[in-house]
């Protein structure tokens, strides 16, 4: 079998590192690619073609993991060259998704959760095709949602929601802590509730939302556009906040 | 040792139960009592005086955990009794807890975090005289915050501001889920992060929330009334959400 990745980056990286069977090879193309991605390239087991025409002409299986923003370009220029299962990884929109769907023939829906890099990351995909990815349970975790495109990317987006929403509220409590000088006692009591590592979560969530706010805020603009619901109000303060940060 | 309750509910009655050592004599007071309460009495090992005035005034410490309206009035009305450490477990506002304290000697500000009759229930203590409880830490986890009244009753604010809130962002996203008939997976694909009992403790919550939306609506107000604090957002969009269910 073969597997043919379009964007090698971190995601691509690691699957073609824990993907590992006699019976599967790896190829990819270096066209157009920066000196950053052709070095990742050289260093994982991946045949490496001229052309992605070449490398995707004889795959299987496409897996697409570029950036949001190019995956639909990716699709229009290189669906013509599919003849497997074409699998689009990226954090796209299900808005997206569907315009891939119409691009690309035996489309599966695919959203990682958790990090790709973590002991056990899972993939979560849906579509009529995505059964003929079970194979991948032998290296990672797949769970099959339903046979409807996009209800994988709206898994995503609504683990995304949740822990967005869920990060503006901790730095909101945990100001009213410090505040209070209790910022420790406030992660301690919690803990007996939430877990020993909440401390350690709740500061990763509460720096990474800093750190980043503005991208954030601008997924969870898009997020909040696709849902259209009146009623989500939690979140749409959490957005508001996410924009003052 | 004596330890006198004030109040014989729940948390008297587990009390009693778990502080056992044949130095520490139990006593309270059926005076003015439902028979209810009395036939709770009479289940434990409590020594039962006719009035208060006799069961308070040879205790070492007295455990005021009557209910959050009742907490100032019992203080009120037996002050005059309490020879020794005062210790009110009432889920009380720090503005009460500063009248308690400013009506009764030697008062220690405490809050039981997490349910009383749990495996392992955590009691939080402030106040200067919160050392000389250290000897409870046999019997349950004592942690003792600072020697400030008020800490205590602060930290269960905390909590409940952040649980409360918490679960109306849960219901918000649990919602939106349903729509997408994706709710299974909603709490699936959070259990990778949040933990592998997130399903059934977020379900509890939002049972419990829904339950009781207008006590925890009321209670939340009281909360940010007391905070005072215009940052806090996505609380002020719980409490007006609780306040629609």
């Amino acid at each position: 079998m073969n597997i043919a990745f379009i964007g090698f980056g971190k995601v691509s990286y690691v699957l073609s590192k824990i993907i590992q069977s006699p019976d599967i090879n790896f190829t990819t193309s270096c066209e157009n690619r920066s000196k950053e991605t052709a070095d990742l390239i050289s260093k994982s087991n991946v045949q490496v073609h001229d052309s992605f025409g070449d490398a995707l002409g004889c795959a299987d299986v496409i897996i697409s993991a570029v950036t949001p923003a190019k995956a639909l370009e990716v699709a229009n220029n290189y669906s013509k060259y599919c003849n497997g299962i074409y699998l689009d990884l990226n954090n796209i929109s299900p808005y997206t998704t569907e315009k891939i769907n119409n691009l690309v023939d035996n489309f599966v829906d695919g959203a990682i959760i958790g990090k790709i890099d973590s002991s056990s990351p899972t993939l979560y995909l849906s579509g009529k095709d995505a059964e003929k990815l079970l194979f991948l349970d032998e290296f990672l975790n797949v769970e099959i949602i339903s046979d409807k495109i996009g209800d994988a990317s709206r898994l995503k987006l609504l683990r995304s929601t949740y822990t967005k929403s869920l990060s503006v509220l901790l730095i909101e409590t945990y100001e009213l802590a410090k505040k209070l000088d209790l910022d420790d006692e406030f992660f301690e009591v919690l803990s007996l509730t939430e877990g020993d590592d909440f401390k350690e979560k709740s500061l990763s969530r509460i720096n990474n939302t800093m750190m980043s706010s503005k991208r954030k805020a601008e997924e969870l603009e898009e997020i909040l556009d696709y849902f259209n619901d009146d009623d989500l109000k939690m979140i749409k303060t959490a957005l508001d906040k996410l924009k003052q940060f």
